[in-house]
């Protein structure tokens, strides 16, 4: 397991900002919760003041498959271009189910999507991504405030 | 001005964790943009899937006074407590408002606020709050990821 700590994210997130940049997103998307760091990091970044979340859950169907729900509580007012963002496309299930829901539901919305890590085998490239994961990587954000 | 780190940013949030967790909370509203790196470490520290954001934008009315709007996007389901972060209660305008605003929106819902640094001179104090903020903070988000 590899501790990812905020120099390295500092690192890699100036890297995908200056990735990105070009493309002039008018607002950012940030999956909750992994995402949503990355999300306020690049805001600043790139000055974007617009910064919304969405969240998914994955609900146990009565001992069949689990199923994927998206939360979706954004509002768009005329944006064209929005970068969606997540930490990582692990399996990639999740970021695959929300480009596809952004998507259909907005289809006048040019979305594009960014990552810190992609797995090869993930089912889902982000648009955009830094590091390939090949072990299981533990964001700071997930173990320095379980301290209390 | 006071250049305030990761390492800082860490302590003290863990010590807000501490504070708010007996109330149990169901969801975080971060405002964005100074709120939301918070917004993410409370939720991890205290086990809340459900973040969602707020903005407010200072609009110039024509040479007379700026007036504050509030985009809120925020869709609620039943949650009975919720918790709203800031970075910074400066002014206080910010957050007089959204707290205003929400409570009188969602009246069945119990807001509580909570930031980093509150400054005496402001017209709003947060239900919780760490530091006095005697000069100004320049916050690690703002300043660690111009270098593109």
């Amino acid at each position: 397991m590899k501790y990812y700590n905020y120099e390295n994210f500092k690192n890699d997130t100036n890297k995908l900002i200056k990735k990105v940049r070009p493309l002039e997103f008018e607002m950012i998307v940030g999956i909750a919760r992994g995402g949503l760091t990355l999300a306020h990091s690049m805001a600043e970044g790139l000055d974007i003041r617009e910064v919304q979340t969405l969240r998914t859950e994955l609900y146990d169907k009565t001992c069949k498959r689990e199923e994927l729900s998206i939360f979706d509580s954004c509002k768009f007012d005329g944006e064209k271009r929005v970068l969606v963002v997540d930490d990582i496309a692990d399996s990639g299930e999740t970021l695959d189910a929300i480009m596809k829901h952004l998507k259909s539901k907005y289809s006048d919305i040019e979305f594009t999507s960014a990552a810190l890590f992609y797995k090869k085998t993930s089912i889902y490239e982000p648009d955009f991504w830094i590091n390939e994961a090949n072990e299981w990587v533990e964001f700071f954000w997930e173990k320095d405030f379980k301290e209390g």
